[in-house]
């Protein structure tokens, strides 16, 4: 096995942290697997599915011998969490994150580790809508990206062995700065999370029997919305604190272009209309030419047949 | 069986009608279909598909001696249509059409038509992101609604046969005015269109090199938008066009709420964003509920499990 490890803990045991564990217990590349959170029935559950091994809620206390450190809560509490863990961790220990900024995140925690050089930044771009320990399932990194965001001052032998463990679960493996994947990430994925969530806010604001009605029709469209905007609040928040720069730039082009529509609709500019929507379209073929539109039954009406 | 045509006619051989065609033929429904269309080709695709028995590019050929006629073709096309297959309807033919928006096309339709009595506005809240002959399946409108749209002076037994076609495809149908109907749907159809043409409209205008990357990370969210921003060009242009009121009506209050979140994230007010993403969680759990959330397999990444 190009990754193995003998002792692995992960601070956090939601759903990218626990479908890691379950991925690399499948493979066979870990001895022992140290689940840590704040809440007990948390660990409780992580437990119960086979996510970790053991179990702590002081991070200290869980990376004492350990070989690699998967940190994955909320961006807004890694700062604190790394800190508590920094002196507890062994000289040799790889550390790494999942979080969803990385600017931030590097910032925060090379900030209050003792070996910085020794921490990967990581975001695998995977996910569902559902979190917690209950969520996770082995196969989630399968045929999808993993960014690294090493900096000028990390080990090189530490993002090799971060690599290799994304690699070994089914993920190919990108490097970028921190301050690019952000960028990058505010377009492919702040902007579409910001927007679904102030899209279902806006109907959340229904009166109650108007609400009644777009359950009832909302496979016309509505539904895909709701979907990722069901993903994990305080996550999510973070995300956005996190990232603000980036998200505020994307949503100010993205205002301006639904504004210039909405005159276009109200000016009655069918051909304004007509070659957007066409433009649109080649979009979709890029990513379903990139491999990022998963394929579903053709049978289901939501299909997508590429 | 409680719905049998001896003559079905498809005015417009797409992703509906050819659909709706096949789910007909499959249930031993109807003894011929006419399929018409304004291109040859179309009509090639549509027999070649078995979506229809014989083909005209002549809506009024099209419709003599047959007692069922679906109008499958863009809303800004319908009342010409209509126009030209009225003076050769059989007296005893029942009309109807699969249209998005419903008060703009009853009013067309009604007015030119010999009898509009016969004509019964209709439209599956069903679909992909696919046009043409070549999208259509028979299993696209089971378990999903169809809306029918009669007035006061519209024949109950010309909507009663109308009813029990889509009930034989397997929808649920509920009937209400085509003034209401545009109100649900700009909610539940036509503002999430909208926003999902200008995200990735705000993605096309990028850079090629950014662009390039948007493709290779869209699996963080922004892949299901360029799903919905693939549907047909034309159809969605005269849907805007033609349900301007409320969709506009719709995208200020949704504006509104995004200038508000913006806002809040420009200013770091965490407990504003936790609070609006905590109940966009609760509106989803109300689509899933309400049976109109797709169950992808459990093992997709993107999955949905309720």
């Amino acid at each position: 096995l190009s990754f193995e490890s003998r002792r692995l803990v992960l601070v956090g045991t939601g759903l990218i942290n626990g479908s890691l564990a379950l991925a690399l217990k499948r493979a066979g590349a870990v001895d022992h697997v140290v689940g840590c959170a704040r809440h007990e029935e948390t660990l409780e559950r992580a437990l119960a599915r086979g996510l970790c091994d053991s179990a702590t809620t002081d991070p200290a206390a869980a990376v004492a011998d350990a070989d690699m450190i998967v940190l994955g809560t909320p961006p807004g509490a890694i700062g604190e969490v790394a800190a508590t863990l920094g002196p507890a961790l062994p000289a040799a220990a790889v550390v790494t994150d999942v979080g969803s900024v990385k600017a931030f995140v590097v910032d925060r925690v090379s900030e209050v580790l003792p070996r910085p050089e020794r921490f990967v930044g990581g975001h695998p771009v995977a996910g569902t809508e559902h979190s917690g320990p209950d969520a996770a399932f082995a196969s989630l990194f399968e045929h999808r990206r993993c960014i690294l965001t090493p900096t000028a001052g990390t080990d090189p032998t530490a993002v090799a062995r971060v690599r290799a463990m994304w690699e070994l679960v089914g993920s190919s493996v990108d490097e970028m700065t921190p301050e690019h994947h952000d960028r990058v990430l505010a377009v492919t994925s702040h902007l579409p999370h910001l927007i679904a969530y102030t899209i279902v806010g806006t109907v959340a604001d229904l009166e109650e029997q108007a609400r009644a009605e777009v359950f009832k029709y909302a496979a016309g469209g509505f539904t895909d919305f709701t979907r990722i905007a069901a993903s994990d609040p305080v996550m999510w928040r973070d995300v956005f604190l996190n990232n603000r720069a980036a998200t505020l730039e994307m949503l100010g082009r993205f205002t301006e272009d639904l504004i210039a529509l909405q005159r276009a609709i109200r000016w009655g500019q069918g051909d304004v209309l007509e070659d957007l929507f066409t433009r649109t379209r080649a979009i979709r073929r890029g990513v379903v030419e990139a491999g990022q539109a998963y394929v579903r039954q053709p049978e289901d009406p939501l299909a997508s047949k590429p």
